[in-house]
């Protein structure tokens, strides 16, 4: 996960949690027939349109975004970070994310609300600034817009 | 309530719920410091910027919300709609949009999650599309723009 | 609303409350094809039969329900009523039933315990004298039947 | 139990639970002081009127009613139930009842939801057409009525 | 509702929800005989007594009640509301006395705490200065009083 | 189940529930190593001791739970049940004590407080006179004892 | 605990529970800066200008709570009694006033219903005439004044 | 609470916990009309009619009930034991009884299954040897029954 | 139910609970299109391959799968059972294999946790040697197995 | 995990969560005392008498075994899966398994319902075929046998 | 309870609840074998190690636990309390703590977390310093060891 | 993370969970601000006083957690463990613990009962020898202490 220190433009985190490496292949009534790899890349030609860049990362080890977290902190502006399953489990990265004083916005690509019970409750979106859901890829495009929107009001 | 029935623009509905009206007046750490009229000027602007039109509606009565619901069926691209303490207690709203068969946005300027719990639950988001929070009037703009693109790609 | 006070026949008031006007356009899978219009046509038809007046309403508002209550006291030999969403969710209603000494029957179109958990708890019904679920517009008139003879016995 | 298979008439079956057969003699504040005889004599009455035959049958044996739900499987066009007790208790009988494909009324004599709290909660009605509760013996003749109606209208 | 802005006496609004209109009429076992007019001329003797104003409010509609205290914030010195069944099940309503800074005194005629286990609960309670139950129409004149004695001390 | 209606001496009704049939066989750490039979010995030698008789019936049917309280109607000045499991799972049996009218004291050979968490609840012993559990198979002639006394201050 | 038992005047009990003799040293912020002793006087101070007598204790111990309602029972016309941390959990403290017939009046220094959730609960308000919250020491002479004026009454 | 050490006859403690000083006085349409004196003297004449000696205590204090489990333990053959509401909030009595190793017997005036339900939950039984409940004072002479049994077949 | 009790294969009790006749005929999208005769002869000739005997009973009585456990208790090397809805309600059944001390192996057709939530918990799992559900009739097959081959190596 | 792509023969993934590598070490009056080892040992053996492969992976990983699942998604013919202490804790791997479309048995060596209660709910047996629990090791040969067996009805 | 009040050495209060006044003969396989006697001569040694003074205090009472807090508020600089049962029921002990300002290490000398659920709440630790549990008589020293060392660095 | 197996001095293993690499970063208001690195200085300067040797890990991985367990079985005479948010979530945790057999003390750095109450749960506590929390850093030494203690004691 090499990062370029010294960079002229904004960046934004991009951290997708368990399970969505198989967007597009995973049950795509709920979530989609598009892939990780077309999410990533429609994030970069926002990205592009809005003149920041961006990292993107996905892992299925809850560890590994408690450690994507920690070396983000102070490198980029805000983080959209859709932690699949996590959502509802675990302390562990809400702790992260209320330690790392990072901009986070949590995102979900289908409704949780229309589905079972378990996943109606966030353990993280009480750390985070705002959630967003329902909204399928869109809802990653727009939570860019948002942060760098904040960023520039500073 | 006037409607122009034959408009050539889009349309999309903004309804705000109860103690919206106070927005800027109530509560300024929570909500902050701009008023509804600012909130509608600001969602105003947005839909000059897409090319669409906006209706604005603003009320404390539940009843009142519903009977916008209501009338706004088949008149409206989409609704953005905050319902305000309704979003917790309101089975009746929940069927109303249920019922319109609308494509209905829920927003809430704050992030509930970081409230006290009974507001962490919402009876009305598992009818909704999708769900913004923590955004502020931003997550207005958001939905307005995710509600035309929608529309655009049928 | 306007009442005639010195009425001969037995008078029985009919009381729709939230998305009940939307009958036939909303969820047809679950409430049917038919029209508000048509289920008070259906209603009055059995009135005739029974030889009796009915006084028909339907709000969104559960306030002007409330009033509603208030205003039939004394007036009318029962209530049919079905309370929409409100039967869930509402401590006023079910206050000023109790409150109004009226004998009312609780009516419900869809049978609520095969729909989602919340709907299988009633507020209301533990001060009404009956309740009558899932027979559809039938509902309605077996509840009439049933306040005019109950009437006649007295 | 004998049955007469090639039978001309619609026939309804009248399935009654546990203590039912004490009507009359038990609590009657609540259930009346009319026994189950009279309560079968009042629902042979109502099936001549509406040109039908009826069978009767109570037990307090929950295996018994899961029994006789199969053996007239296919044979009435409906049975109008009172669970009794096992309402609140029975998953077997909920089973027999979703399983046989039958058109079932749920009926209870008293208002369940004017009692303790535990019989508010019904796990018999979630696989019945509909529920009546609280309209005495009346409730039995409204679901025969209902029934019929229903059968003519295939 | 006029309201005379230019005011030399203070002024207190006292505000009464749903069924509270029907005092007198409605289970006087628990509220008494006594009707919300001879409620409130004891509440305007008692003014009188203490050299103070008072504007009386009675709604069954849980939108009016919002509107109300949105329209007095700035006007009176506090409110004596009972907001009879919104206690237990109004967000909103909550939210608007939060967000209006008025100093609020929630009433209600009986003891709440002998009645159903739903009214132990009240949402509206944790906003407001403090409650006064049980006592009667003697619970409104008390919290007169005290609204007074804190606006003189200030 | 056959009985002599014409008794001279009072009798009281011994009744034991499911598996009660296996004592002796059954857990012995827990209900010990007498038999059934051993425990209607005990109960029969305690019944000539107070001079009256006793009708002793075993069965693992809820059913004939119910069907044996209401044959007993009447005809025994009291009964001493061990209701086995189903002291916790029953509401048809509760509904036939309540409706009998019978004094019926609850015993439980072991002290269900010792035991599992739903063991701890009871849902017969509402309707009883009262429980005596953890005494072993000297509950049951406790219980005759009152059962007598109380019959002889009649 | 010396009691003049010939009295002629009214005499109320004042009854503070547990915590209460740290008043002005415990949490200030909550309780307000005046000491039990300033609260005392304050009380003796209405009495005089009530014209009735007062009897003042406070204690840590829940059964020094019950012997005194017991030793108060038939002395005085009323009590009002801050039960302190006993209001969340003594069932004995709350037979004691159930079995005493005093008229009881619960009055609490803070709004507990803005602290936490246990303290929404109160096992001994069910058996209290009213209860008075967050009104400040300004509660217990509320609570006198109202004694009086029902005693007055009778 | 002297003791005489060396006692020929086998003793049983009788301990009453809170309010029960009260008996007769408090609530007789749940507890009778008899005085603990007078239950003091049933005991006494039952322990001579069995040959043992009895020492009785009441108290009011949670602690005082535990000093006495302390006191007694060695010394009594059993305790019969009636914990007044501290049956349903005492950890600690619990604890002091399992602490004992005495074989007691909980015993309840009437039968809590009857009453509130925060009544049902004992957290003493579960280190009683067994419960009585509902049996009035006939209770105790059936427990001190039981606990000489048990202590002449050791 | 005869038995032949002097056998000298190793004999295995299958023993189906309620709803289970109707195999085939209810619900065949969850259970299948087979009838339980179909299942008793794939289970006759599993048992031929394996070299034992099987003894099959099928019933909707609670108390009859009570009676069978006990009778087969002490003949057979271990029992499959499916209980149907007595899964998740009965404690009588539980304790009829618990005292029992046969080796049972819980089987369900379906998968329980795909189901509705209360089907996820049962009761009669904690005293069973194992479970396995969702495998269709093949469970039943999988269960002989086991019980043999763990027979054997005793 | 290299994997032989073009093969002959069905394969079936044999995958085990986290702590199953101390089987043998790790409470052996649970577990058994043979070690993972051994148990693959065994499942190789039983493959080959199947006449199929097998692939066998153990992890303390939750990520680990998410990202088996998908690499074996399309491979395999079925897994046994044991997800140890996820069972009742990961949405992840519950989503990782619905997404995969793959045949799943979940299997546990004990029976985990004599076992602690927050072990009785899976969170993971939802989007699996079956379940196979408290059969030790031959739970795992028996769901082999299961998946080949369906596989070759295909 | 006497108290020099001008010390030279730092002072601890060492404060045992109900029920420890028993260690050594009460469940000597949870609280070992060593009497309160023996604690606290352990605990004064490890105070002449440290050269600071210990008070030692042990009571049943509640209330007198409550006395001691008040007592030594200002005295001690800090308090190592073990509340016993109390440490799971008491807000009023909870509420002392807290209104004392005092600096207290809550000490169990068995693991709760081991033990009866009821056991695993407390309401005490929310307002001590922290919790030290299952370290036997060595987490009170350990506790004195803490309070020193914080009161050094001051 | 290798390991000199044949050492002459005890040895304890020091295990950080998620998180806690971030120490003096990450919320100082509630953990202070220390770095990990300063604790782990801390650490080996209390081994070195004590004469022991300590291992120290951290990561934030559920499953690297589970591994170092495993990993020091038998190689550590106990484990202080600050399981960070996995201590609330994390059952292939406690079931790692308790299937390795050490001594582990679990430690919190913040007093876990001031904050939400998600964290007043410990799923490892039960499995642990006892828990430390609230006492910052110096909850780590004082359970070195007592680890070395126990193991002098053996």
């Amino acid at each position: 996960m090499p990062f370029i220190k010294k960079h002229m433009k904004h960046k934004i985190g991009i951290l997708n949690g368990p399970n969505l490496g198989q967007l597009g292949k995973r049950e795509p009534s709920i979530y989609g027939s598009q892939t990780l790899a077309e999410l990533e890349a429609v994030v970069k030609l926002e990205a592009d349109k809005l003149g920041i860049e961006v990292e993107c990362y996905q892992t299925n080890h809850e560890g590994a975004l408690i450690d994507t977290i920690e070396e983000w902190t102070g490198k980029v502006i805000g983080v959209v970070m859709n932690p699949g399953g996590f959502t509802h489990t675990s302390v562990a990265l809400r702790d992260a994310i209320a330690g790392s004083g990072l901009r986070v916005i949590e995102v979900h690509i289908s409704n949780v609300y229309k589905r079972e019970e378990f996943r109606h409750k966030s353990l993280t979106a009480g750390v985070c600034e705002g959630v967003i859901g329902g909204l399928g890829f869109k809802g990653y495009l727009l939570a860019m817009q948002y942060l760098l929107e904040v960023e520039k009001k500073k």
